[in-house]
């Protein structure tokens, strides 16, 4: 079965936002999380670009637009409470502000943190 | 460099709560996204087992704890701006309660939803 998608059927947070899980589709490798309203949603399938809210600077925030690290949407996929969202991305670059592959380079092990090199993912 | 891991130096949101996405260790599946508070995050550390935090129930949800599809945690990881985890766990059984073995098995393909099969994923 097959149902017309509509951005309004998802369900968003008391600000309009919904978590975004964003992996790495060569690789399977987690990226980042981000977030999404509506409208953000709607600009990523309809440019193939992956568009955020930053909520810290209340803004559309097309991933890449300044650093040129964009995220070209290979699929996005809806969990079952509609309430979070995976896309699954070709990368160009890092996804990490740092430089870094990843934003979760940073592990607990034995009850310390370790950064994690990019050969550990 | 390593430092001693507290939970209560992640950031939290005004519900005292972070997103918390779960990959399956073994094939880079990820497999859904829940929410932990610091007691949560201490509490799977300790164990070893999964234990989120659910909204609607507003109590400890150690998953699996009831279905037997438990989370055994390998490792955590945590992001560039400490407000979101990484778990990659041993996941017995699917993580869904729908019986998937992911939360994301529906894609959006040519403006419509589809269900995906597992083989896809």
């Amino acid at each position: 079965m097959t149902v017309l998608f509509d951005p309004a059927t998802l369900r968003y947070d008391n600000r309009g936002l919904l978590p975004v899980v964003a992996q790495d589709a060569a690789n399977a490798e987690v990226l980042m999380l981000a977030w999404m309203n509506a409208e953000a949603v709607a600009r990523t399938l309809a440019t193939g670009r992956v568009t955020y809210w930053s909520r810290s600077r209340a803004a559309f925030w097309v991933k890449g637009e300044t650093s040129g690290h964009v995220q070209e949407l290979v699929e996005m996929r809806i969990d079952c409470d509609r309430d979070c969202l995976l896309v699954r991305v070709r990368q160009t670059g890092p996804a990490c502000h740092t430089g870094r592959q990843s934003c979760f380079y940073t592990a607990i092990r034995d009850g310390t943190e370790v950064e994690i090199v990019s050969s550990e993912v």
